[in-house]
């Protein structure tokens, strides 16, 4: 261990799942009870601890390098430090952050003890609530051009709809990125069926949880907002109506004619 | 409610998670607990409950439908039953075996009560273990070709290296199946480079885990095993060695060009 880090420093980067305690691990309910420091989102951290907790140190939506660096020089000094993450902090969150901190940051940082602690992700909640859209091969994409060109965007999007991937989307909407859902449910719309399954999954996991399960062609972006993920079906997912209970939509574990079950 | 839904039975399926009890949900041991009838996988069942427990229905792997039949009729007669998944249960996992069921079976299974519980997936877990991997845009393909044929899996593979995917692969090997791994690493090696991040995540998030990082040119097929899932990164996934440290793999969040925090 280099010398400069002060013995007994450590870094968790905490998965709180949809944020209700019925979904947090107690890997992550243990870490966020022994950290001495508590970095992340404001919002997210009232998931989990007291407005007036004094280890509560909360940030911005947009800081996650600065808020990543400040956690890192913490846990140099020899402080047990949480950063939450809402979902996974694997998926579009802190742990990348992190990780982007650690290889640009002073050297001495590399000899930190740092660890993941998964969470329940929201593209997970979201197929839990309305069945098994996920049930076959899939993607995750994010729909913030911050992050990367929207031409690269277009065509992550362009190659899962012609191999036949079902679709979480992240980051669909928001006041700065207004037209980059509508726009995706254009181009969808040139390779997929109008047909195919559409869903927005609104705080799923929560007790405000709402699920509008739609086509491609009804589909529009003003149904999204900040905390809605969308969901594109493949050409298989499908939609079993039932009465009294809300519809299941799932993507089959078999593509066609390979179901034993069923014959051709 | 149908008439020939006894009131009462519900059918709850449970994401275990990796299998240690720091990882399993509050909300999915409730339900284990609530469960009258306890259905799964004899190796997944044995991670949450005694093996003399008089609940246990343990199946083999291979009967996923006949599982789900029997536990939906167990349901319809008023039991309340759960179905247990190692992971997350819709990822290739019994959720969508247990829509598929729905389906076909009899008009009266439409009422019950089903309710998917989420669970830490094996890909949170492998990532959680080696950095942030899956921090940008990534997918999921199972290369098990019972389930679809060999030629959509390659399509899929290509369209995801093509379009800079990270890649999560599940079911890559067994005795059933033992040259399809090493057809994939042929395969991406015609699309990406020699020095491509390749993850062997074996056992991720319990007590005997353990993480291969090595190249697409090194990686070797005979390295994976059933409980091993295999992650190809893009070529922006790095490496960050650390002393007295296991390295660090991540996915930058920006793609080459667009990070604020680095000039081009």
């Amino acid at each position: 261990m280099s010398d400069a880090v002060t013995h007994g420093g450590a870094l968790w980067v905490i998965g709180l799942g949809p944020g209700e305690p019925h979904l947090l691990t107690p890997r992550a309910r243990e870490a966020l009870d022994a950290a001495e420091r508590l970095y992340g989102y404001g919002p997210y951290l009232n998931r989990v601890v007291d407005e007036h907790d004094p280890r509560r140190m909360a940030s911005d939506n947009r800081e996650e390098g600065a808020r990543a660096r400040q956690a890192l020089t913490d846990a140099a000094a020899g402080a047990r430090v949480a950063m939450v993450s809402g979902g996974d902090p694997g998926v579009f969150a802190m742990a990348a952050a992190v990780c982007e901190q650690i290889e640009r940051g002073p050297v001495h940082w590399r000899a930190l003890e740092v660890q993941m602690i998964p969470g329940i992700s929201a593209m997970f909640a979201v197929a839990a609530a309305c069945g098994a859209p996920l049930g076959h091969d899939f993607c995750a994409i994010s729909l913030s051009d911050n992050l990367k060109p929207w031409a690269l965007i277009e065509r992550r999007l362009q190659a899962a709809a012609e191999a036949g991937f079902v679709m979480a989307l992240y980051n669909p909407i928001s006041a700065s990125r207004p037209w980059q859902l509508g726009r995706t449910f254009e181009l969808l719309r040139e390779t997929l069926t109008g047909e195919t399954v559409v869903i927005f999954g609104r705080a799923a996991g929560r007790a405000d949880e709402h699920m509008r399960i739609t086509t491609l062609a009804e589909a529009r972006a003003e149904w999204a907002d900040m905390a809605t993920l969308v969901m594109i079906g493949s050409e298989q997912t499908r939609v079993v109506e039932r009465p009294d209970q809300p519809p299941l939509v799932y993507s089959p574990r078999f593509a066609p004619g390979c179901d034993p079950e069923v014959s051709a």
